[in-house]
Parts: C-alpha cells; structure tokens; sequence
C-alpha cells in the first residue's frame, strides 16, 4: 500500500480555513485561474487560494503564512506579463479582487484612495463626474494593487509618467503581517527614505499592496486623436524622435507596423492604410492642442507622412484605442494557433532609431512572423513574436531575438523591462543591466522578507 | 604628568593622510567650515576633511572609514537646513565641490550626467546655449548630489516636481566602498527595485551619491511673471487653491506675509505694495501663457487681487526671484542680532487654508516676529522665526510653535518637511509621521549601513 503524500502546505491550509472557511478555495478550477497569468509561463497552481476582503485579511493570510513559511502571492486580475503571480514554489494566492472600493476621493486634491483590487477603468468610471480621470492605461484592465506592483505604464506615459510618478503613498502588510502606511497624501515631502517607491515596481516581493493613493487629472479640455501612415518604420519613429526632443506635451503616440496594422484592420474593422503608422493624441486648452497639432504635422510631413486621419467624436477616439488595446488580439490571429513571446525593452529616445534598426534586422530573419508596436514616445516597443506553441526550435530562436534584443537595448543604456517587470522572465537580464546594484536589491529583499516568503523566485534569486 | 588623548579617529586620519596627502585638512579653519550648515545647529566639527576628486577617491574615504568603523559624512555646499552635514559623532567630512565636472549632455534626450559637486547654477550656466534648463531651485546654489540626497525641491517645484521626479539615475559608494549606478538612462523602467528613489532623499546615510543623471526641459517659449498683492493671506491662499485645483499648469506661485514684502522691499530695493503678496511665473507657449495669465488674473480679482505687476524683461524677472531668494535674508534684517528657526511643513491643497488659518493664530501669540512665505502651490509653506539667540525662553518658545505646526499639518495629513529633509531636526517628527513604517526604515539602514558609519545620526536613530 502507497501511502497518500501529505498535501503541500497542509498545515497552513487547514488553519486558512479554519479562518476563512468558504473564503478559502482549493478547488482545482479556482488555483488554475490562479496560477496562470497572460505569460507564455505554464500553470504554477497554489496550494489554496484565499478571497480578502480587507487589509485585516491580508494580515491574517500572510501571519499564518509566516508562521508556516508557506509563500504567499498576491493576485489582482491576473493580466501580468511575466509570470508575476505563478506559484512556482507554491503556497497561498490572496486574491484582492473582492476589495474594490473606492475610499476617498478628493476632488480639490486631485487624488483617490483606493483598494488594490479596484480596477483602473472602475476607477475612471466611479469618478466621472468630477472632472478627473486617471490616465495609466497599460491596456488590460488590471487591478491598481497589481498597477503599482509592477510599475506599470503604458499608453499615457508619454505624458503623464508611470505609477511610479503618479502613487502618492500605499497601505502594506508585510512580511511579518504588520501593516504600514508609507506616505501622507502631501504633494511632496522629504520625510526619510521613500517606501512608496521602493514598493511600486517590487512585484508583491517585499510586501503585499493593500491600499493605493492615486494622482489624478483634470480631464482636458480638448482631446484630439488621429493616425498617420509613413513610408517606414523608421520615418514614423524619425518623426517621434523629433516630437519628443521639441518638448510637444503629446499625451499619447503609438506605433503600429505594417502587417499589425492589416491586422488590426481586420480585427477593429478599420480600414487604416496599411503602412507603418503613429495613432497620436493630444490633450490640453483648445488653443494648446491646435498649437501640437500644427507642430506634430509638420514633423510628419518632414518624415514622408500622410495627412493625418482624425478620430473626432469620443466614440471615434474610443474606437481607435480600443483597436490599439485589441493589437495583441489581432496580432495573434495572423498565425492561427500561434503564442506571443512578448519583449519590452525601452531606450533613451536618442538611440530608439538605431535600437528598432537593429531589431528589423532580426525580425526580417526570424524564421516566425513578428510584430512591432509600442509607445515610442518613451523609447519603448514591443516584439510580439508569434511562435508555434509546438515547434522547440521556434521556441528557443524567440528567446534568442529576445536576448539580442534585450542586449542591444542595453548596450544602448536603455533597459530589459520598460513596464512588464521583471517576474520570472527577466532575472538573468536584471543582472546583466544592474551589476553589483542587485546585491543591494537582495539585500533589501533579505532584510525585509527573510524567509523568502513573499512571491518568491520573482525579481532576484534568493538562493 | 598627563598622557595627552589621542586624536578622535586618529588611525583613520593617519590612512586617509597617506592616501590623499595636502587633499586631506585637519586644520581647525577648515575642520569648522565642514562643521556648519544653514541650520540653528551648533558646530559639530569633523576629525579631518578629504578633497575628493573622483569616485574612486570617494570609494577610498568610505573603505578606510568602513575599515575603522568612522563615521564618514559627505559635503556638497553646506547649505542644508537641518543639521545634515554636521559630525555629531566625529568622523571624516568627504567634501565633494571639487567633484564638479558636468559628465555629458544630450540636449536630444532632454537628459544630462554630472559629478555631484556641480552646482545647479553652474549646470544652467553650462547648458545655456542648448536651449534646455534644470527647473529645481531650492533658492541656494546647493550642489546637485546635495540636492538629490535631501529631495531638494523649491519654487519651479509646482509644474517640474522635486529631485524624486528629475533624478534619472545615481552613481553611489557603498558602505563598504562599492560602487553601484541605481538605473541606466531609459525615460521608464520597470526592472527591479526603483534604488534612485531610495537613494533620493536618503541624505548620505545609505550611500555617497557621486554622479547625477539629471532630466533637463526645454526653455520655454514664453515665461512672464508678476506679483499680485491680496487683502490677507487667506484670500491669497484661496487664490492658489483654486489656480491649483482648476489645473492650471503655473510654473511658480510664492506666498509671502505683508511684513516680510516690507522687509524685502527694503532689502532688494523694490517698491511692491506692503500686503500678503503671490509671486507667480507662467511657462508655456505665447498663446498657452496667455490663456493661464488670463485665468489666474480672473481667480485673484475673485478673491479681492489687486492688479498683476508684471515682470517684462528677462532683468526684471530675474531681480523678482533674486528678491524671493533673498527673502530669507531680507527677514533675518527685520530683527538685527536675531537667529531664524525655520519650519517646513506641507499639506494637501484642500488643508492648506485651515493649516494656515491655525498657523496665523500661532503667529499673532507668538512673542517674537515670524515670516511666513513659501511654495504654496504644492500645500508647501514657512515660517521664519526669529529668536533672540541668548534667550533661551525664545528658543524653546520657536520649537513649540515648530512641534505644534507639525502636529496640525500631521493632522492634516501632511507631512513635517516638505523639502528641507530630517537631518537631526525631524527625527522625532518622523516616528510620528510615518510609526510602523519607520522600521522598515531601519532595517534598510542597518542591511546596507551595519556598521553605522554613513551620517549617523541623520534621518534615524539607530541605537
């Protein structure tokens, strides 16, 4: 007779239920959606999943936790790009998805407080009244908890910055199920080491975000957006380069290529030209935006571009962005049955022209379709490399145009992860971009989860 | 007979001489200089000061130091306001203003490398013919390693941000003498822990910052500036609430008291009504600058402004800020013989009238004069109290009016500094701020510092 193996983390199962009773789950279905993300990464299921409700939750998840040395991950909508929330050690997933209220909205102040699980567009849609919006759109719609995890940006960035530039302060537990408050809502303050930071972009591997205070913005007054087809990719990012280096406060400017845009056209029903192709937008005073425009078209024009085609009513705008959200998804569907390997490496704007030039090269050998797109603006773009899920040697020649180009971003002082993070994809690239700088990462990391409880094998190698 | 003491720190003294030779001082002249900063703080004289010229001679100080458990402080121009610089507990002063080379500029990606010892003066100077400038301005020509080590911020503050958002990246000496950069030069990244931000604002005690990567901006097309003169300063500060809260992208907008605008009057020779007054600047384009001055204009008259006093020439904007900049001086002559204990509290906007309203009631009890002006767009204000610095009753009487600011805007939400940094000034300030929090704190300085010996005695108590 085979004796039945103990369960994984039994013990601190059996006191999480003893706690949470229905609000713990270790159905199979339920510790599949959580150990899966949008990554190419295969399931890595939780032992249990628990359902918080509250930071006290948190608390209690992460004390029993503690107690046992059992991992806990955080769990927001599971759009993470990396592998972030795969349980690779396994252990408990707390999902944060049932704490989503908006707490305080302080329209005078031009900030929110909210709890991790809210998502951005319910935030944007429970303050629509007020005038403001918060402008981070990575695309999916993630849970703001997971937003701040990962320093994520997006299409807006350009403008308005990343989480790091727009989280005022963030309610934690800790390792040790303590919980902290690491900043007061003043704009600016000098008051001792800057946790906010530190624990934006730490990926759920230093502490798990409870709460998050948000800048927000005053919706302007005029919003324009339009698309413009070039002869090359490199006229479309020649016209970018020169935008950004004039200063013109363009609020969003995405590039498409060529077959991503057919795509897209198929997909969107559009019929954009199918060309290498900028969609802009431009926020500000009537007045401010006519003055981008006749700036931005006269680059375009320098660079060989066609007129622009604008999108005028909301309705239009919304259609143009939501076709570059569903980019990925039309993206996909040009290889029936394919997967994405997706890269992200950002570049001083300097260098964008010769770090895309380089990646053309690559793409045009590559024995697998790949598409380019991304938000220039910043000197970051995306590769979505469409691989045969089945093929080992499409597989492995992905992950090596990832490493050139990843090498090439560097060696172009620009950096392996401009907004997906690091997760378990980019460990090795980490070293190879930060140097002795990632001792000092371990260290932090050592000191404030000394047994490795937290996410663990995310961002660093601890062992 | 008596055995003379032997020299504090003596043996290291000895290694750092053999290694710098006439670039290390132990003459008491220079020994006090080192000794000093900007604060009420009494002298606290180093053992021996070190010329460096490098990071390699930074990385010596800090390994000798490290070897002999010294404690090690670094100097930049010593214009710090809380007691940053001072050797309470002995040790070397590493003076870095001969570390002032600007590294490289690339006015194409809006970004610029210096050495810390540079100061923000010298960097516009150097720069001033690539149509690009550094906003921040804390008022004193502080070095660009000093500003970033306190989270300096100042009067552009409002539209630019403080250090936190303009440091790109940080060359720093470890304590054990390694050396690491924190970022690479790419706009965004989401690659790891954000060790700019931590090092940010850190004020010396985690790491010497040797080398600054720096954000720049374009000089804008247009810049005007005026002062308005208000009834009180609760309808000067009802101005800027609202101005803030409409999003007008002000550049600049100054508060000061009726009696310090005499006192300035009288210092800078200037002719501006004796009452509560704002100082603005407006950036932006010609149309843009507009369209803010005219809604500015409009708030102001709403709230009992008199008309704009405008500075047209590039001259007489330069003499309006050099008068804001020499405020503090122009106060200190409004009570000869006096000290100034200055304070630094910020808020969030919607608190800043009630912050000030109770702050008001302070100053009319008070039994010496107060200043107050500042950087009230960002909720950021302060008072200049002038003492009578042989009058101990006076002294205790400007720390209780100080304890009981920071209570309010505690309570407020805000924050006790809003640029100056902790130094020794705020500590105790800061375990109220920021409780549980502080130990995390902690914990980053003892992993990164185990031996105590960078600044102690700044930001936190170790012991």
């Amino acid at each position: 007779m085979v004796a039945k193996a103990a369960p994984r983390n039994g013990a601190t199962v059996e006191e999480l239920a003893a706690r949470f009773g229905e609000r713990l789950s270790t159905s199979h279905g339920v510790r599949e959606h959580h150990g899966k993300d949008e990554s190419h990464f295969p399931y890595a299921l939780p032992d249990a999943v628990v359902f918080a409700q509250s930071t006290a939750d948190v608390q209690d998840v992460v004390r029993i936790c503690a107690r046992h040395k059992t991992p806990v991950i955080p769990y927001g909508t599971g759009t993470s790009l990396e592998g972030h929330i795969l349980a690779i050690h396994g252990g408990i997933s707390v999902d944060l998805s049932g704490m989503n209220k908006v707490l305080r909205v302080s329209a005078e102040d031009l900030d929110v407080t909210v709890e991790a699980g809210v998502t951005r567009k319910q935030l944007n849609n429970h303050i629509k009244d007020t005038g403001l919006f918060f402008p981070i759109d990575p695309g999916a719609d993630a849970s703001l908890g997971g937003m701040a995890s990962t320093r994520a940006s997006g299409t807006n960035a350009v403008r308005y910055g990343t989480m790091r530039e727009n989280v005022l302060g963030l309610t934690v537990v800790l390792a040790d199920g303590r919980v902290i408050r690491t900043a007061r809502r003043a704009k600016k303050s000098a008051a001792g080491y800057d946790l906010t930071r530190l624990f934006v972009g730490s990926e759920g591997t230093l502490g798990i975000i409870t709460e998050v205070t948000l800048r927000l913005y005053g919706i302007p007054e005029q919003i324009s957006a339009a698309v413009c087809a070039f002869p090359s990719v490199k006229a479309a990012v020649d016209t970018v380069i020169a935008m950004i280096q004039s200063g013109i406060p363009i609020a969003r400017v995405e590039l498409l290529g060529a077959p991503l845009v057919a795509a897209v056209n198929k997909f969107s029903k559009l019929d954009n030209k199918v060309a290498p192709t900028l969609m802009f937008e431009f926020h500000g005073t009537k007045a401010g935006v006519a003055e981008q425009v006749e700036m931005v078209a006269a680059l375009a024009q320098d660079n060989g571009g066609d007129d622009f085609r604008w999108a005028h009513t909301m309705e239009e705008r919304n259609k143009l962005w939501q076709a570059r959200h569903d980019a990925y998804f039309a993206g996909l569907q040009t290889r029936p049955g394919c997967r994405a390997v997706s890269t992200d490496v950002c570049v001083p704007i300097s260098n964008l022209a010769e770090c895309i030039a380089g990646t053309e090269e690559d793409m045009e050998k590559a024995s697998m379709p790949i598409h380019i797109l991304g938000h220039v603006g910043d000197g970051n773009f995306h590769l979505m490399i469409l691989i045969d899920p089945n093929n080992p040697a499409e597989d492995r020649e992905s992950h090596e145009i990832n490493e050139r180009l990843v090498r090439r971003a560097l060696s172009l002082d620009g950096t392996c992860t401009g907004e997906h993070g690091v997760g378990m994809g980019k460990l090795d690239f980490l070293l190879a971009e930060h140097g002795d700088a990632i001792s000092v990462m371990r260290a932090i990391k050592k000191t404030m989860d000394p047994d490795n409880i937290l996410n663990p094998g995310k961002i660093l190698r601890m062992n």
